[in-house]
């Protein structure tokens, strides 16, 4: 990706019941990087968003949301419900078709295996919900044990915190180390550098 | 303190140009508690309030909250500000005074060193604002080297991410091991359990 005389455009999505840190912990780490990008937040209706206690902020609706550089779908027991939304789904697959770069966090990527978008592709997902994850598309090589995969434009990382080691991993592949490493300091964020790393699969009884 | 019969109520402090990990990294570890705690998001007015690229969204006006449990205080650009908002500071001094707990992330201690609240205290804060740390009051003993530091009641922690470690072992010392050990699971979360685990002082040149 092309960054020198760039701003780039994220794209954060919010939905009922998404999980609080599958959003707020990449974008703590994009907001970092300053003048190099945007960050709009949208979901179905601009305004508050009802997390499971704590409520986010989406600055506009899907519909009326920019072409974006990079999408970024968190999880959340909201997921649940919109797997089966078909206009959701749809607006989902257009959004990512036209974006370089879709980045998912714990059950976002089962949104992105509805939809079809990572049929051939490997990805994975939240640890605890793996029963599930195998079941809602068997067209995605899901990978029990690791931190985030990338296969191609998509990143999937695991379950919540991995969210912000995937965010680090996508920072360096697109401004290099050095701007990875200011963020990692100004966060005092214990960076897990191999995307490999997953004690939770274990923990989980999957790998 | 005593929980057995309690759900203790959380409220979680807003202003202008707050840090969002500050603020939703313990958050997400309060969530996963679900029907042993409220939370309660507030800030001056109630509504949207701009981190430096996102907004948060705050349920109620600091004069229209309730009587706190616990009182979270997240850092951020906007503490410079607040510091000499004596409006805010008079607030925050009697908010603390009738919680059991206090816990502040980042430069979310600045304020209640500003306040009186630590006079006499041990406390810790973001390691790169270290100097003007110092500054803000040197009736606290600012402990440079700490992921985060306990005294009496006040919970202070590192820089951005330390929070989340502040808060696990928050909700160990309230709810247990085994509530703990179930949120830091569930959020694939690399808990430090060690509060004087900090390689970031060190790479602030502070230790």
């Amino acid at each position: 990706m092309n960054t020198e005389d760039k701003v780039l455009t994220i794209g954060a999505t919010l939905f009922e019941e998404f999980e609080l840190l599958d959003l707020y912990g990449p974008l703590e780490m994009f907001t970092c990087l300053k003048e190099r990008v945007e960050i709009v937040t949208m979901a179905e209706r601009s305004g508050p968003v009802a997390s499971s206690k704590v409520s986010g902020y989406a600055d506009c609706s899907f519909e009326d949301s920019p072409k974006l550089d990079i999408l970024l779908i968190p999880g959340g027991w909201g997921t649940r419900k919109l797997l089966s939304d078909e206009k959701f789904v749809d607006w989902l697959r257009k959004k990512a078709n036209s974006a370089q770069v879709v980045a998912s966090v714990c059950t976002g990527s089962l949104l992105l295996g509805a939809s079809g978008l990572l049929d051939g592709r490997r990805a994975t997902s939240n640890k605890l919900a793996w029963d599930w994850t195998s079941k809602v598309s068997d067209k995605v090589a899901w990978i029990p044990q690791a931190r985030w995969v990338v296969d191609g434009k998509f990143y999937t990382s695991a379950g919540v915190s991995a969210g912000m080691d995937m965010s680090l991993a996508l920072i360096e592949d697109i401004w290099g180390a050095n701007v990875r490493e200011e963020v990692r300091i100004k966060t005092e964020y214990d960076w897990h550098a191999d995307p490999n790393w997953d004690p939770f699969a274990t923990l989980a009884g999957i790998a």
